[in-house]
């Protein structure tokens, strides 16, 4: 059989069914699979000059492709992706590549690259961010597995993603096993982070500074042109110039309920911080904030039965105040950054991927949901010093967070006097000052440890450990 | 064989020999067995005159038992529980209850509970809180598995058990399997939690106000002879007023390194409540302050990189400053229970626990390392209402939410603008304010989800789930 397709897509969803379109429309040919076949059936129904080779069982499927194999399944996570290997895996070649493009926890991809390496089959563990959109137009793509199986798909994966301001594609290894899965969950947990400080912004605009729903578009329309510029901050500077589309002729917002909801990435890349030690409190606080949304009905008794502060909004100084949370924002977004590269520095030495900072900030510039212009600062941050140990510690971020720490000290206390909370905010100056501090109240606490436990502690003037004789002394 | 011990203890280390010590006290004969010999055999050297009764193999240890058999273990938690757990089994008989009292992760209790049932053999994982002392003269207990089991018990229990003021032993039936593990998970969550609260408060004490350590000891003592009288800050106050044992003639604290350890059952604590979608970020934080203290070189670096706030300290009325910090404490932990009380409330319907909310306050009021005067105030809120949905919205706690709020404003307030972190002070008035918040700004970031990845959202004026068509309009 001559002219086969160089990939297929298993999984004809939304985000399956433009992955394929995509890799199409870049001149390849595809074939596809799902399991109704009604789907595929439609997919080629709906494009019926495109080159698509639909299969309606696994086998035919697995047979239509050229060899080694190249086959991304876009799948639910979970059971139903092992399940689609179990079902794959009788028909599949020594050599072949098989990619997992769903938002999958990284130790799953571990196991099954372990197990799949075995049978001598690879397995990548791929992150996609951008959405539906990016899907079909150019994702950033996360791939992590064996290097040689990279190699195998990485023309088709440049050809695909999406493309940097300067031509760059945003797809590069990421690293072994489940590498690529794992720094896609830190990047849907900057993603929490990012989505929670732009709704604290709108919060403080909104609540405390009293401004209109337009106004505060045409805020983050302006903020949008700066060093704030990104996907996120654009889309909600769209999206609070929309009216319902419903009867009421409110703006959207007003009628959309303030119950976040989330499909669990944001809190797996906490607790694999809390696993390893890293502080990381900016993107928990923003997984917090989303679980205390859902409370909607404890909160409307709560909220008549707690009393909030006096407070005096009446002699605030708004314009000044609008350029304070702006720079807020910019300092907290650099603090929620470095965070998140501090899980990913730690995570590579214990997991032993050998992660590259500079590339991760590089694919995620374009196509992604956290896309931003400074993603060009952190790339040429960890350009310059690969081994960079914080984010605030190049000159760059450094220089904003003196010009900008007296913004965010203002705001995060204005927050707290007027009774709104700004869990990001907070967190990132107490994260800035924390860092910042050679000696914390620690000492207190390994005391107290040392009192009830014999933990024992280490001293400020020589090595070792030690255990005072506190019941013994008086 | 007549009089054969009633209880048998394994594992022979400080937790193990003080619970069996405690136990003999109480008029028992006690078996105990330890892996290594000469541990056992020490402490029967140690204690010439009292009723144990020592075996050097796990079968003469499990014979010696009158039946059924009740078996301590006090090893350490994971694998060597494990391991001692399949080295007793086939000496072990049906009725028999097999007790863990380590510091075991909930599901591996879950785990082995199930397991075990299958042999007819009870199993109850116990937490125990009060440390060496505790174990040795009246531990907090808490005690999960069959209902039956923990009758066979109950006597030996009650005995060995602290006392409250009441007279009321400080043990209670928790609930199934994992469930006494779980509460005690929290319980030293809550630990985390009020160390770090205690911390924060010498902090500013010694570092915004200016205080010396004497001083700060006063205070502490002070405080801990009202509503703030708990064991940890009787400790704090004692640690405070003692010198270094070395030759520096320092306060002990001011050689203390201050680079805080964890042994993870803070950070398992936090991870569930993510995994449960449990806002419990007061205690979390406190998991990340103790994350950002082992980052001592790190930090040494920083803090000559960053620069802090121009801060003016001498103006401060200290006097007045001392109080509120006092008040900010206190409704900070009020805060960090009603979150912990809270995961525990969606663990027990997660997990059909039907735990009894005013039981643990109750067990908690001594013995334990959080046992403190304003537990009786929980055990009385849940004594008055079982299904109260958070403890804020007792009548008793509300109205010092009402009184203490704006200290904590303030003082949260003043150390954000001096430079000086307070995350769990910060997290407490977050909390409040975020729960007392009828309307919260989550409705951008589900805007954001619909308008990026097509989640749909609820509104505010009709039932049902909707999406928006962004795109198509303009």
């Amino acid at each position: 059989m001559m002219n086969k397709p160089q990939i297929g897509v298993v999984g004809m969803a939304v985000m399956g069914k433009n992955l394929a379109l995509n890799i199409e429309s870049r001149g390849y040919k595809v074939a596809i699979y799902n399991r109704t076949g009604a789907k595929t059936e439609k997919v080629v129904t709906d494009h019926p000059s495109l080159k698509l080779v639909p299969s309606y069982t696994v086998e035919d499927f697995v047979d239509s492709l050229e060899t080694p194999r190249r086959i991304i399944m876009m799948v639910k996570a979970g059971a139903p992706t092992d399940g689609l290997i179990k079902q794959l895996l009788p028909h599949l070649s020594q050599g072949d590549v098989l990619i997992d493009g769903g938002n999958t926890f990284f130790e799953d991809t571990v196991r099954r690259n372990a197990t799949l390496d075995e049978s001598g089959i690879n397995f990548i563990g791929m992150g996609v961010s951008g959405g539906e959109k990016g899907a079909l137009e150019g994702p950033s793509l996360m791939p992590g597995g064996q290097v040689e199986a990279y190699k195998l798909v990485e023309p088709i994966l440049n050809k695909i993603a999406a493309k940097a301001e300067d031509g760059t594609p945003c797809v590069s290894y990421i690293g072994p096993n489940g590498a690529g899965h794992y720094v896609k969950m830190v990047h849907n947990g900057i993603e929490y982070g990012d989505m929670e400080l732009i709704a604290e912004s709108y919060n403080l605009l909104r609540n405390v500074l009293g401004l209109e729903v337009n106004e505060i578009a045409k805020i983050f329309s302006d903020w949008n042109k700066g060093e704030l510029d990104s996907y996120l901050m654009s889309i909600t500077a769209e999206i609070l110039t929309r009216e319902d589309d419903l009867d009421t002729q409110k703006p959207i917002v007003d009628v959309i309920l303030d119950r976040a909801g989330n499909k669990g990435t944001g809190k797996w890349s906490s607790q694999s911080a809390l696993e390893l030690g890293v502080p990381q409190s900016l993107i928990t606080e923003s997984v917090y904030a989303r679980y205390i949304s859902a409370l909607k009905d404890e909160r409307v008794v709560a909220s008549e039965v707690l009393n909030g502060p006096a407070f005096d909004k009446t002699t605030l100084d708004k314009k000044a105040l609008i350029e304070k949370i702006r720079e807020a924002l910019y300092f907290s977004k650099i603090m929620s950054y470095a965070q998140g590269f501090e899980q990913m520095r730690v995570a590579s030495d214990h997991y032993d991927w050998d992660l590259k900072y500079d590339e991760l900030a590089m694919i995620w510039r374009e196509g992604c949901i956290i896309r931003a212009r400074f993603l060009q600062k952190i790339t040429d941050a960890y350009r310059k010093d690969k081994k960079l140990s914080n984010l605030m510690l190049d000159p760059y971020f450094k220089e904003i967070t003196d010009k900008y720490q007296a913004a965010v000290r203002e705001v995060a206390s204005l927050a707290i006097q007027a009774g709104v909370a700004v869990p990001a905010f907070t967190a990132a100056i107490t994260y800035f000052d924390q860092y910042r501090s050679a000696n914390l109240p620690a000492n207190i606490i390994q005391a107290q440890r040392d009192y009830f436990g014999a933990h024992t502690y280490e001293r400020t003037d020589r090595e070792g450990m030690f255990h005072y004789e506190w019941y013994h002394e008086e």
